[in-house]
């Protein structure tokens, strides 16, 4: 079951802000057996996003993620954005009125603001695509967003990270496991030194070879005068005990194969 | 100057590993008054890749900068995509060939391999899309690779932090400056509490068409309980005094304005 993430924000494009809702979902998404194709970062700018959205759909994922870009300022324009992608009007949408509305007044009672008054700014979260619902977003005022379109489902999440994590736990989850089943995403790695990467890469070739479930990746951490190599196994299973027999079984092959080249296995991690 | 950043990698796709890469570049390549368009993140794919490679020349950027998959292992895929995306071949380069040799025969004499052998491993670092040039890299084995096509260059780069960066700014600095000339971006930071984003869209909407140089985005921070906003402003300019002054007077406005309002204006930071 394929995704992709499209992460929106300037402030993402001119390094002023670490993309870590990127890595959260990715991690969140593969950890539920899915799998993310691709991940996007574009301006607040409604044709970078209507053509990011486009281009993503093009690809028939079965889920876009959008992050960003659904609060009150003048450049939040995702919503608009995915709207202009699809030929869509943005309009109104009664049920997201009510929880904006309901959030202000919220606000208002417990001292914090003036007036619960629905400003222009404030109505605009709840201006969505025609046929979108909004999803209740619990610790912030602009709801989520979801969209289902020929077959595949445009979810747009607020960019602040625990507005996100939250919709994304409450909403988005269960839309995600109904798909995967028990699908699940074990991983493990392996920390190697005294050897190179380049005398690794035939090793990991024949490992992979021998257990055609197993993704082995080297990644390269130490300096270039003191070579240290992670080695990360991972499988997709149902059964956690079938998964883990394939990563121990891989891992063993290829420990025996690095400590015959005289590199040492320092450290197994889960 | 418009530039794509196009990072390859499984391990962002499963979000083993934030993206720093990304923010890193996308920060200097800012600082150095270019303007990032899009960033894209692919897995170790050679279709992946030359999609994404396609897709960012189809844009016209001036620049095409990609980090990871120059590597010796058999996911290190990079150069191949874009060897397809362009309809060229992959041929031994006798530049990079030496590069590689002599970084091998040097790691051999320091004693810590065996041999300087050039296994396929090795030469595969040395593979190059037809009419491309390898950038030293000082700190590592693989060689960077510059290739101009049709008006943009892109630019390869692998993916460990400390080799991207060396050669970043070894050999991509001075091409990028060429372009960009004194073109210099900068910044500067408000805090302001006891205001909502909401309050705050329409006042930053009226500094923004006041001050049309000057681009002004709010970044909620503090929880729902207890709002906190940054406000951060920017502007490229050639001449530091006359950004200083645009940025002064757009947050002296906006500080303004919050005070009236009741808010509080904590810390300023440039």
């Amino acid at each position: 079951m394929q995704i992709e993430i499209i992460c929106v924000g300037n402030e993402l494009l001119i390094g002023k802000t670490l993309n870590t809702n990127a890595q959260w979902l990715a991690r969140r998404v593969t950890s539920l057996g899915a799998s993310v194709r691709r991940i996007t970062v574009v301006g607040d700018d409604v044709d970078e996003i209507a053509s990011a959205v486009r281009e993503a759909l093009g690809r028939k994922p079965r889920f876009i993620i959008t992050t960003g870009g659904l609060g009150p300022t003048f450049d939040d324009k995702t919503l608009e954005g995915i709207a202009k992608a699809l030929n869509r009007s943005l309009m109104l949408n009664d049920k997201a009125l009510k929880m904006v509305k309901e959030k202000y007044e919220e606000y208002a009672k417990a001292g914090r603001m003036d007036s619960a008054e629905l400003t222009p700014h404030r109505v605009k979260m709840a201006m969505l695509p025609e046929g979108a619902e909004p999803l209740p977003n619990p610790v912030g005022t602009a709801p989520g967003v979801r969209l289902d379109v020929n077959g595949a489902v445009i979810i747009s999440l607020p960019g602040v990270p625990v507005e996100m994590e939250t919709i994304f736990e409450e909403s988005v989850v269960p839309l995600l496991k109904k798909e995967t089943g028990d699908l699940m995403f074990f991983e493990a790695s392996l920390h190697v030194d005294n050897i190179m990467e380049s005398t690794l890469a035939p090793l990991i070739d024949l490992v992979m070879r021998d257990n055609p479930y197993v993704y082995i990746k080297s990644h390269p951490k130490g300096e270039e005068r003191k070579p240290h190599i992670e080695l990360h196994f991972s499988t997709t299973a149902k059964d956690s005990r079938v998964a883990k027999d394939r990563l121990g079984k891989a891992i063993m092959q290829l420990s025996e194969l690095i400590k015959e080249k005289g590199g040492k296995v320092k450290t197994f991690k889960t």
